[in-house]
């Protein structure tokens, strides 16, 4: 009797040093894809590193001030939008039209509010619209003229869709024209999840979509849920993938309800849902946060662009599997 | 011992009663909404019933024939679609500038696979667009011209946005712009669920959205996990209400989930789901099947349009509370 409790003590004290809340936390994803060291150069190593670098030490640098964290995955989303180096904002995949539509969307884990857009083709920063549609509007998604119309009003940056462009993304398609194909297995969607000092979970995701994507085509970056989800009470999850496959097994719900109703910790409750994805076929990683501040950023593709940073010291930024 | 024995096969035998196998079963919704009999003529009340009992009979002989869940849904819905009653297709309600945008989505809960279509102008009956999106596209998710070109080149009945538009709807759109309101709680989104004999569950939702929505807003209709899911291993779910809270709280796979992950009855987590959508200020119903043929049909709104008939003889068609 006495070793059972002694036993009961020892596990409970094991358990929530496990669980010991970290004061704040970011994470931050690039997009997962077949991305291997034999296919990538030093310098684009570099630039890629330094990037995440910069971005997660923007969202971290607002959090360690008391910041918010939508303001963290706002501000270190926008820096991965005017990269040429991610498939979201400046530098987002072409469509078959050979124009860029990007989607994005954010969520707010403290009153569940969120915001999206979907095709918008003149909106500098994506993510800051989708912010715009949650804060500023009746609604939560969005989307093309309508969307675009909305955030000028609010006074956003307009600019020309050539702005997004760059001959990269231009090979890229004429590649995919040339064979016919939708998916390059490359997805640069971006991604961050932050939780703050005060606790607030925050998740947002943007995208310039699949190279060679017809008919208007819509993936799961703007979909609450799917591409993007935040509940201070289990997770925020930020997703990156094959898009079609992570809506139709609702990835990020996925994620935060296995720990709402199986009280599954966030790696087992991602790698689980991943799993499905991969069982219908599909591939694509996630990051995530959940309230005791446990990072999980998980894939089953060769490499996913990703870095965290949390209050106690913990700092990695990497690619590769 | 054997006391105990004889109580577990009673309890065995107990509870499989409980979820004996049905044949087949279809569910179907109207919407729902401030809808009293108070507010309501004899007429309309017959119009109604009459319509509600044509849809449900329609899918239900597909269903009795051997017919698959997914024929039975679209044909179900495409009857809702034709008739000026109901929010969705022929009567759907009017955005701002006065034109109809609709959207929709289905699910085949046997493979997952599921199709959506949002912001289209012409097309003649949305559901079907939605299963062609699913069946003959590498998408999910397509809208706006994109996905009226692609329902187009797959020969769907094209029309003038004019046939959708009734001057019942003129009026509301005018009563809500002298308001400035959206919403006139009374959401006349169309869906069905069925189970065929093969037990495979077939989800599908319809609708115009929101009486004077702008910035071509997007609801929770063609939001896979939202207004629509279905899946063989745990139920089908269509929603109507208010959409954004819809979309907040992943109406339709909070369900579902519930059920996989708690082993609760569909019933108990539809309730446990509505009431979070109540808590954060949002209304609607939803209609579901499980994989035992047990039918849900709740509410938090004054009533909803709804039928279900199951091969036991169950029969019901109701309007109000």
């Amino acid at each position: 009797m006495f070793k059972s409790i002694l036993l009961l003590i020892l596990i409970s004290v094991l358990s929530s040093c496990n669980n010991k809340k970290i004061d704040f936390a970011i994470v931050v994803h690039g997009g997962a894809g077949t991305i291997t060291k034999a296919s990538m150069s030093n310098e684009m190593e570099l630039a890629y590193n330094q990037k995440l670098e910069e971005a997660i030490n923007t969202g971290y640098k607002i959090l360690e001030k008391g910041g918010t964290s939508l303001d963290a995955v706002e501000s270190t989303i926008k820096i991965l939008e005017n990269s040429e180096l991610f498939n979201a904002g400046k530098g987002s995949v072409l469509s078959n039209e050979e124009i860029v539509e990007m989607d994005a969307s954010i969520m707010n884990g403290n009153n569940l509010n969120a915001g999206a857009i979907s095709g918008v083709r003149t909106i500098k920063n994506p993510i800051s619209a989708a912010r715009l549609v949650m804060e500023k509007s009746d609604h939560v998604f969005l989307s093309g003229i309508g969307a675009e119309s909305f955030a000028k009003s609010k006074g956003l940056e307009i600019v020309n869709n050539e702005y997004f462009i760059t001959q990269r993304r231009l090979n890229s398609l004429l590649n995919a024209k040339k064979r016919d194909t939708l998916n390059d297995n490359k997805f640069g969607t971006v991604g961050c999840v932050a939780l703050d000092k005060l606790g607030n979970i925050a998740s947002g995701t943007s995208t310039g979509g699949m190279t060679n994507k017809k008919w208007n085509r819509i993936g799961d970056v703007p979909i609450i849920g799917a591409g993007t989800y935040a509940n201070n009470n289990t997770c925020g999850i930020s997703s990156t993938g094959w898009g079609e496959f992570f809506i139709r097994n609702v990835v990020a719900y996925d994620i935060s309800s296995q720990i709402e109703y199986k009280n599954l910790s966030i790696d087992i409750a991602a790698k689980n849902t991943l799993n499905k994805v991969k069982n219908l076929g599909g591939s694509g990683g996630i990051v995530g946060i959940d309230k005791y501040g446990n990072i999980v950023m998980d894939f089953n593709t060769d490499g996913m662009y990703r870095a965290l940073k949390k209050s106690d010291g913990s700092f990695d930024i990497k690619i590769y599997r």
